[in-house]
């Protein structure tokens, strides 16, 4: 029997939800989780708020394989997901010695101050490991199930490139893409039918709308290429006999 | 004593967390409910899953003034939002008659068969009142404090605006939009200056592509029509003059 690996994603930060900075890391970690076989089923993003953020820490890493957290782990005032994350796991949130070291020399080599808002990116729950950040220094962690990572994309997905190859990682979905002239309305009972027929198969219908016409992108994802290529040759085929009908 | 409004959003599809659409949604309601002063404190991303919708319309519904919900409304058999939200109010999913004759209607205005798909979407919980969509006709629906929308931005945006009106503390948004011939690359800079210079407006950029040509879609949003008429003369001056030089 194949192991499902599942993931969620916790995306933490007001800015997110008051619209200033839009955030590009859920598409990042969805792709990335497509790729090497990992099933993200559920994303949250909340508040820099204590409260809000235990309560999806412990909902989602009970619930999911893996927990991703992007955001709230810099050095200002409402920085708060390491604090957040070891209250979660029930555990002190306090300095940690290799990170408070390595930052202070991080920062003494770049002649600038160690300041208390620096030393607070060496705190995280005991009994945390680091996750490398190769961009800005200040490292994320890992705590069981749960990565905590920068919300800066560019640090979020170096940090995510350093974790990946410690994923357990399930069987990798393959999929196919069919081209659809035409609208869901046309071919919504046919595909219907088509997934029916082909239960291994997971069929997407992805509705698309520009200068007054739809069309239609229809993905098909399977776990097997037999499987994959079974279900994409019927939606081939549903396609055509549309535009020879039409 | 001022009365806080809030709000939480729903998206729905396995597409969003597959990595293959990426979302954009997220940013565009929290744009909005900023301007309006509702204070948008979460989001919930989940698959095209009836209990997973079930539940989470459930959690949200409760905690927040308004839930808003993007996605699985369209005619095929993975848009299953509206049986999973009747579900959630415990109330029937069925053909909803006004729903029914006005797609009936929209279809053969159009020539189109009215074929079993497009009746699904004319179906709607018991005591949902429409959203109109002035795009591709199938509206979305209200029910208690939830607002299901379409998946697709133009249709999502278009249904937010007819909502937005209804909302407390919804100061009405006035929007205008400027056909621009040239991508995102080229305006982006001049754009980000005309925002800057206009702070009392919502200046969105649409990114468009077809028949190897971009060109966006700019749309200013304010909540008096003299900003807005200041934004969208900025706007459109900036088009002319790229124009004329180009």
């Amino acid at each position: 029997m194949t192991e499902i690996i599942t993931a969620a994603m916790l995306v933490i930060g007001d800015e997110i939800l008051s619209g200033r900075t839009k955030d590009r890391n859920i598409g990042h970690l969805a792709d990335i989780m497509t790729a090497i076989g990992i099933d993200l089923k559920e994303v949250r993003i909340v508040p820099d708020d204590d409260e809000e953020i235990v309560t999806a820490i412990n909902a989602l890493r009970t619930r999911r394989t893996y927990v991703f957290t992007s955001g709230g782990i810099g050095p200002t005032h409402d920085d708060i997901t390491a604090d957040a994350v070891a209250k979660a796991f029930g555990v002190p949130c306090e300095y940690d010695a290799k990170a408070y070291a390595f930052l202070e020399a991080h920062y003494a080599a770049r002649g600038m101050e160690f300041t208390e808002a620096r030393k607070r990116m060496a705190r995280m729950p005991r009994g945390a490991t680091h996750i490398d950040n190769p961009i800005s220094g200040a490292p994320g962690f890992k705590i069981g199930n749960v990565h905590v990572m920068a919300g800066v994309p560019a640090i979020f997905q170096a940090m995510l490139d350093n974790v990946v190859p410690t994923l357990k990682t399930g069987t990798k979905l393959v999929s196919a893409t069919v081209h659809c002239p035409f609208g869901e309305g046309t071919i919504g009972t046919l595909l219907a039918d088509i997934q029916k027929a082909h239960p291994d198969t997971i069929i997407g219908s992805y509705p698309k709308y520009q200068d007054g016409t739809f069309w239609t992108e229809l993905v098909v994802r399977a776990r097997s290429p037999e499987a994959l290529e079974a279900g994409r040759a019927a939606v081939q085929a549903m396609v055509d006999g549309l535009k020879k009908s039409g």
